[in-house]
């Protein structure tokens, strides 16, 4: 009889729990038994928090967001931060302890469902500690190379463009101009897909540097077909070129405010500056992390976690589920931790927005 | 054969296209003609700006956001903002120009749809001119106290529900506190009401200010019962009392923090502050105000539409549709736009709030 | 300290948890204990079968479908049908084993929620044995006349509306009439109040006896307007007026069809034999009765939860929580089992409903 | 200059009108025209049913469901039903009438967005008459192999699994099995997607002929965990091996009972007869074709439409768009149409299900 255990860390990701039930059910089904460890590997440091998951206890959880093991941003054993006797945090490699209690548990693998922090990690026990582990991705923000997609991220553009459709009525009826920040610090996933298919007029991502004067004379163009409002849409990481330009001419620095407020901000501030038009800015932030997946989601998570199991069975270790084309594969951690996917400038996506009339804020030529 | 004239003036709100399309409906099920004025009176200053809607052009307009006509913030015919051939802006009574065209246009009633500004307006035409004018109320603030509910605020409520719902999950997993900052600058129902539906351990309202140190007991208290996270729901007119002097110990203000960010931001500040805890906020904005309205809002504003003609069959002109129970009524337009409604402290949302556990900053003594 | 058992009888409703959840939180809160009563009276008939809630138990429960504690149709204790040992199912009265239960958990209150089935019990066990018993009422159908509105209406109303949405676009798309059947077997209003808001051409409900010639005249009269589809809701209920009379000159009758299928797919039969036209039916069934409750519903159930708690610290027993405009109120039991309410015919929805266009498969005189 | 014209064929599919949006956009921006054929090849036919599509007509169908140049199932120009004056219908050619409108009106290609009906007729335009066509696949079902996905398909299994989810509260509360039957006559992937995703404990696909003793014995195995519920997906062309074995003892055959009722029905009066559960069904039908598109849809119809503008300006003719893996490729039309994709009975989708415990009615060996 085998005994797994499993971990979420990093951010939170529509489908978690959907891995969850799928690892313990395809476990079960092979007479194994699955724990749960808390709040990433604090269930491997103290088997206090290790869980006994049961069918019965993931019965419905598929259709919930978050994690019911929990997740945590910082907790890297091989350099963990723990508060002293004085108050003071010290890093410690706890990476030794995480070992023992995983032996001591007797558990033949763990399932490590994480971000490339987290990925690294596992990678790191696999090859420095010899602990036997299967990574499945998870990244809202669809940047890991190794696998086509990964869950959340349908949810999260999902949650982006309702927000997109529910502006659009109020930036029409007033003729305004609506600038939403989305998720993506290195890469414009989010705000490709949901810019796309919200019918936004500008796009601003990390890949393409913007600049501010292009978006203002999309916005103005738009009037030439009686169409006086505008939605758009700014990563988080999307920056500006030379934007201080635009300013100096009336002695100001653009720069200052950004810090002050995000970039979304920014950009309403200047469209404003530019057209004259009364614009708003939102910022959609946790929105994105969080509720119940999307079937897509759903579909793909509960595939990951059975095709985790299945590496598990074959103790194919030190690899990480992944999707290509239709189907499951695997393929080796260290591969899958080492390159982001950024949005391609001479893409599909970069193509069609392009095409159907929507600025990058940039010339591309394709 | 009569003619109608329908605008919709102030701020969006989910369900005015359903109540031009069911004014255009019972109208033409009468043989009247109906004509939409663009931009609130704009259509009324202007002919070239009225638009004659058909059935036909009504026909799927029901289920969508914003209005058709548009709409507008600024558009006082006694004290319209003008500007004059030297760039200036100039405030002119243009009433006369509005009753000029309405006479031309040879129309006999007026369906003015708006908030209490819009109705106002509305109210003096008809005393002051002697326009024959229905009014339709419209606030998403639920804040009209003339109505018992007005079309829009169902679907503010849901959308600020769904925010809480998703955000939910992600404060769980990750042991945080979000806090959510809604619409409603001198009522608290929106908060009241989501804040409710949505499992909020904190609801926040102008009717009752906060002491922010209550907000934090009641965030460490839910550590009692091994929850390690919570919702905090913030009204944008919530304000608190006194909050200085908890930072008046450490030599600092709390009142310049409140300048740069909205009472959401401070109040998540100042809980990270007083608990240790990882806090986050979010201004939900305008996504409230926008989107496919509810089916309890289609079909509020489909009855408020036809009651609106029913008035203006009966020439009950200078008078308001409104719901009373589960009744359409008529109420005087000098009332309607009089008295504002507040969540009352000992009204049963407080109480009920107050009961199943959600602290509103303060102590109620019901 | 008291105690008090809660238990859920009849059809499923979008809501019966968020009572659930009031209940056990407004009971916490002043310091009682709450005990759920598995399958409607089963827990009441069994100790095994009454489970302690607590506040842990109940956290996430107000958002989900269905009640955590289950429900039946058939648990009338005062007439239960019990399997003998030859298998014979006989009748028995278990009424007086229900108090013995009762009296030796030491009970002072049972909050019992439920339709018009489950209170009438309820009302008897409070006359005939003495039983300290709140009412909460539960309704998808919105046929108590002893409140306005009850909890699962509106998530029906949505659910069903939400399919017209979606019919409506292949409808037009394909020329096609889409036939809809909605609960209702005695009464109108989720067949009103979801054809209103999602457009439709026809509504036929139990009020009012439907001429099928009329409601083909309404689809022949949609070509007029170049309208080549239509939407017809039928409740389940209602029934048509002489309609084997049009068969007749064909030497048919159309009774014996509805025998086979729902009342739904006779009309849709009906219409393509009369129009010539493409016609599709489809029931809606026990889409209607599940998923997560509206924020309407969840709003109301939480409300009439607390309201009970109330309502059992004042000792106000054999009364019903209700709604009355936005305010909680009790009524006797013996008024709320009694009256039905119907859909008006003189009423602001029939009125509403004709006016802007919608044919009631009647000649309706207001 | 280029003139394009656009038709959309056979049943609904959500994103239809996302795919004329980019088809129009993308041509506007390259100078380019584009008419709209109604209904399939109407417009061909006969030049008034042709429409101008414009920038400003398609701004806002993006989200909207159904096709706002119609569709229909009847319109194979080489084999066309028409009425005589005799009032009987006869079969004619009438294909040339299709290409003399074609070349009379100028038009330089034709974007023909169909399932595979549509597109074979295509097919023979290109190759027997020589038209300049560009294929866009839609289909429901999934069933083509030329392409991974297309759009309607994700929009189909999300309605789906928000039916399931109804289901499944009402099941648990009321202890019953609900038997749900969905689109898929040949191909079981809407089946497979939402039962996985919806949390069924059967599937049931036209790919695996199922055993109703085995569907029985999963149910009746639910017993042992506890659950006295159930959710049945049935796809409409599943079939039953065997199934009259069972009421032999009986003297009765199944077979009879098919004919008047779905499968799905069929399915469910077998578990009641075998199980003596409480068991009910439920035809999705319609409501899965109808909608909103899901982003994903949305995304992937865009792509399409902009692809299928650049072939036309590459003049790759006789080809279809389609997905492979991330990417938009072209595939010539005669592969498009000749080969159907089945749910492969050693994929993925069938070992995943098997190994998250879901019956599929038969034993399957991988």
């Amino acid at each position: 009889m085998k005994k797994i255990v499993i971990s979420t860390g990093g951010g939170d990701a529509p489908g978690l729990n959907a891995v969850i039930f799928a690892v313990v059910q395809a476990s079960h089904n092979r007479g194994w038994e699955v724990y749960g460890s808390r709040s990433g590997y604090l269930g491997l440091l103290d088997h206090d928090e290790l869980i006994r998951l049961t069918p019965d206890m993931v019965a419905d959880i598929t259709s919930m967001g978050g994690t019911i093991i929990g997740s945590t941003n910082k907790g890297d054993p091989f350099a963990m931060p723990i508060e002293n006797l004085a108050g003071q945090v010290e890093i410690h490699d706890v990476s030794d302890r995480v070992m023992k209690t995983f032996d001591r548990m007797g558990f033949s693998c763990h399932i490590a469902v994480g971000g490339d922090g987290s990925l690294e990690i596992a990678h790191r026990f696999a090859t420095e500690k010899g602990m036997p582990v299967i990574g499945v991705p998870k990244t809202i923000d669809n940047d890991l190379l190794a696998t086509q997609l990964t869950f959340g991220f349908d949810t999260a553009v999902s949650t982006a463009t309702e927000a997109l459709d529910k502006l659009h009525s109020t930036a029409k009826s007033h003729d305004r101009v609506m600038v939403v920040e989305v998720m993506g610090r290195d890469s414009g996933w989010i705000a490709m897909n949901s810019g796309i298919s919200g019918g936004a007029d500008v796009i601003l991502i990390p890949e393409i540097p913007f600049d501010i004067r292009k978006v203002c004379d999309k916005i103005n163009e738009n009037e030439l077909y009686d169409k006086n409002y505008a939605i758009v849409v700014v990563a988080e990481g999307a920056t500006a070129v030379d934007h201080d330009v635009i300013h100096k001419g009336e002695g100001e620095t653009g720069r200052a405010e950004v810090v002050l407020g995000g970039v979304g901000e920014w950009v309403a501030k200047e469209i404003n500056r530019c057209t004259g038009k009364d614009t708003r800015s939102l910022v959609l932030g946790h929105l994105q992390r969080g509720g119940s997946p999307t079937t897509f989601d759903r579909l793909l998570a509960l595939r990951f976690g059975a095709t985790a199991v299945r590496l598990a069975e074959a103790e194919q270790f030190d690899h990480m589920v992944a999707l290509a084309g239709d189907e499951m594969v695997a393929v080796p951690l260290a591969d899958a931790v080492e390159k982001r996917k950024k949005v391609p400038i001479g893409g599909d996506r970069v193509r069609t927005a392009t095409e159907i009339g929507i600025s990058l804020g940039a010339d591309i030529v394709i």
